[in-house]
């Protein structure tokens, strides 16, 4: 990929900085070349347009905070837009790539210590390129029985995942909670510890989030008010025993009844976890082609459906509860999940169960899922939509019924997972396509757009999105004008006066770069 | 209490001021006269000395959100300092009373509606005036099965309260963390509302907690930043059963195995709520004098601290766990705490049981513990000393010596409650005294400024403190020469140019205020 200079940069200043990047982190640690950029594209991004509207300047390295501060100081002096990563493995939200073409990454994956982990109180300080994959080798090498939740894609940051508010079906699923005191390089170079590392010899970091006074942690969550260089990070002792129960339901309203009879359990905390309901339509995509089962350029039929849920034994819905604690307990928890069920189904629950010493037990990591990609063949591409949705059934039918009539009218494959978890449901759908169809890719691109309207019109909103739509989604968030919007500016321009910092992220824009209302 | 002007006010401004509040509100809703002025004084604060440089010039109650926006429209015209209140009952840490003398009273009393309560997915949208009676009242009245988290004093604000980080010993004890969305009316009258709340037709504001991008709701708490007039606020199912386990402990240094056999089975979630082990002095100073068993003007020596302990049949340290769910489940997590207590203690718990349909169960608000004000006589005050500590055995222990001595030096009774809440510990430390008695009075001011200083030595910070130790507490947060506070400042100084919201809040100051380093 050849150089896109950001605006408003002319190549003399953006040589001048490489140069001085170049000082602090050494030669080979400034990566300009064609090759070095494209390592850094948003590889599914929906579309060659959406890949190139999205694409980078060029990267730098760093190896440790003070690096953070000189790069931050310089981008300061040369207005050098900044788009920092830990991993960049936001695949289906952007992987590396900054929404603001040009930009320069600030690559922070060598800076991958895990600084401290504390098997009494559960907790990890870890630095911005720790992947699921070291943490889970370290804890299992080191015999710590501290489980990680992990998500789909294993190849990403623990501390990255977070930050955009990843999150899992296990207890510790809703990731961005586990993140107790932040360490951030601000946009001008100044170190800040928050909660109680503002002490500076405090013995609680990682282990009360509040600190004294206003807390600022969730303010650089999927922001770009700071770079956050260390995280505490809270992880969940290995349980005595656990108890699996799955279950598979034939039809699309069934997830109407089931999620009324999830929420209460979830809400009450006998289920402790956020249960995913996916459709059947994972089974067939990390597993086969499209071209296996269908040749049409509509989605594909209920035929094709019926044919995919025979094949691997999956309902139209499918989803598993994990009980984790005393067998007894979890015995006990079991009967009310059961009772709970039993006006709704004849099916009885297939039961797993695991226990202290067995094999197994703790999650692994896995790049399995990542598969699904390849479902249309050619260089294909994945996006996502998640909308928040209230935890009733009849909302989350109806929005079912709308993504898939939506779906439906743009010839795209309906796969979605509806998350319930508790007083809210996370609806994850995922869009696969072959970057190489650019109908294809097109009616994509119309389709998600369509999505976020549709959705907004209803009353709900994405709780995360993709680069290329999140001018689109903040939008959405019209209270008394855009006045969230118009707080989050004045918040950036405060702090990012030059406006280097991650320019457009969440639909946040600095001054430079703010054009009108979004 | 005659008028104080706020610091840089003229009694002409002031006096137009109040014109312009009156033309908002109506003339019999701004309080200007001395008898006024009383009722919003910290009648509890260490010293008349203190209680008079808290004294605010007057209040303006409000009935609405545009009243709040017109009032800050005015305070900022006329650049007059407000103290925004709910209903005032911050009681040990300052009651309705402004840091700065002089600063005008924002009286959100009468906004006390409960603008929704949603049983199915368990929360409700509360005004700042609705207090803990109110809202018992209204889920009694109209049988929702619902339950609060209460803390002491009950005739506080619940929003009020969980803004300020307050917390009870239940499993939605940390009532912050039960709030879900919020309306804010920022320095400059603008109307914001946070979360999915941004989105103006939002059907899950009170539902999902972090919306799109950075999220802002606990920067609104213990701030300056804003004035909350709404908030989504979490309440707890009924729960099937609860069995609760009673103990207590002979020995002051009990408390250090009790720790660390507590902090894993909260971790875990065993334990589902915050345990607080208070010692002996509340059984004697909610319901005698201390002149009854004691008349030295050193602490109570042991031999008081035996009788006290046998009179009552508490031990040094006391406390309950409540295990809340299906009977059986209770029974076996029962089981699971027992054979933790057993290699530390021959003693049997103390069991009680309570069923769904049994009287009671649901916890009701009181101010029966607002007694202990009365244990010297006279003017009785308290105030709070509430540090933050790893939840491990040797600190707190450590920190149990420390205070105590402390307390001893300074010839105060020791009364101490240690919380441990999983990873951390709050150690609520109450200091009484009788406002007419000067020496009491300054040694309780002397023993708390050592109390703050020893501890920040030690690593811990407080999480909350008393408006008169606000700049003493926050300067004790002191990475990278106070960045936090500067972090904070420069937010402040950006919402709130004119520095009329709290100033001095948590230690942090607008420009207008500020003083050098706090």
């Amino acid at each position: 990929m050849e150089l896109i200079l950001p605006d408003q940069v002319t190549k003399e200043t953006f040589d001048a900085a490489v140069e001085a990047f170049r000082l602090i982190v050494g030669e080979e640690w400034v990566l300009v070349t064609n090759e070095d950029r494209e390592t850094y594209l948003d590889l599914y991004a929906p579309g060659d347009e959406a890949e190139r509207r999205h694409a980078p300047s060029g990267a730098v390295v760093v190896d440790s905070v003070e690096q953070v501060q000189e790069i931050v100081r310089i981008a300061n002096r040369y207005k050098i837009p900044l788009w920092p990563i830990s991993r960049g493995k936001n695949f289906g939200y952007g992987g590396a790539a900054p929404v603001l073409a040009g930009s320069f990454i600030l690559d922070m994956g060598r800076m991958n210590r895990i600084l401290e982990v504390n098997e009494d109180l559960a907790y990890c300080i870890l630095e911005p390129g720790v992947g699921f994959f070291d943490l889970h080798d370290y804890l299992t090498e080191n015999n710590i029985p501290l489980w990680m939740s992990i998500p789909g894609n294993g190849w990403g940051s623990v501390m990255g995942n977070a930050l955009e508010r990843g999150f899992s079906r296990m207890p510790y699923g809703e990731h961005s909670n586990s993140i107790c005191g932040m360490e951030i390089v601000l946009p001008d170079g100044e170190v800040v510890r928050t909660g109680t590392g503002a002490m500076a010899n405090s013995k609680s970091w990682p282990l009360f989030k509040s600190g004294f006074g206003p807390a600022w942690d969730p303010l650089f969550m999927q922001s770009n008010f700071g770079i956050v260089t260390k995280v505490g990070f809270w992880l969940m002792p290995e349980p005595e025993a656990t108890l699996t129960m799955r279950m598979s339901l034939p039809n699309p309203d069934d997830i109407g009844w089931l999620v009324d009879v999830l929420a209460p359990l979830r809400i009450s905390g006998v289920i402790p976890h956020n249960v995913g309901i996916p459709n059947y339509m994972g089974s067939a995509t990390t597993t086969t082609q499209r071209h296996e089962w269908y040749n049409g350029d509509d989605a594909i039929p209920d035929e094709v459906i019926s044919r995919i849920m025979d094949r691997y034994g999956v309902g139209w819905w499918n989803f598993a509860i994990t009980l984790y604690g005393h067998p007894q307990a979890n015995e006990a928890n079991r009967r009310v999940i059961e009772e709970a069920f039993k006006p709704h189904t004849e099916q009885e629950f297939s039961i797993s169960y695991w226990k202290k010493g067995d094999p197994g037990g703790a999650p692994s990591p896995s790049v399995y899922p990542l598969r699904i990609v390849n479902w249309h063949g050619g260089r294909g591409g994945h996006i996502g939509f998640s909308p928040i949705l209230p935890a009733t059934g009849s909302e989350v039918y109806d929005q079912y019924r709308r993504t898939r009539n939506l779906y439906t009218d743009h010839g795209v494959d309906y796969s979605a997972t509806f998350y319930v978890c508790g007083r809210h449901v996370i609806n994850v759908n995922l869009m696969l396509y072959d970057k190489d169809n650019r109908d294809l890719t097109e009616r994509t691109n119309n389709l998600f757009s369509s999505l976020v309207d549709a959705s907004a019109v209803a009353g709900f909103g994405e709780y995360r999105t993709h680069l290329s739509y999140m001018d689109h989604v903040a939008s959405t968030f019209d209270f008394n004008e855009g006045a969230l919007r118009r707080l989050n500016e004045s918040l950036k321009d405060t702090l990012d006066p030059n406006g280097i910092l991650a320019p457009g992220k969440s639909g946040i824009w600095p001054e430079r770069y703010r054009r009108g209302s979004q």
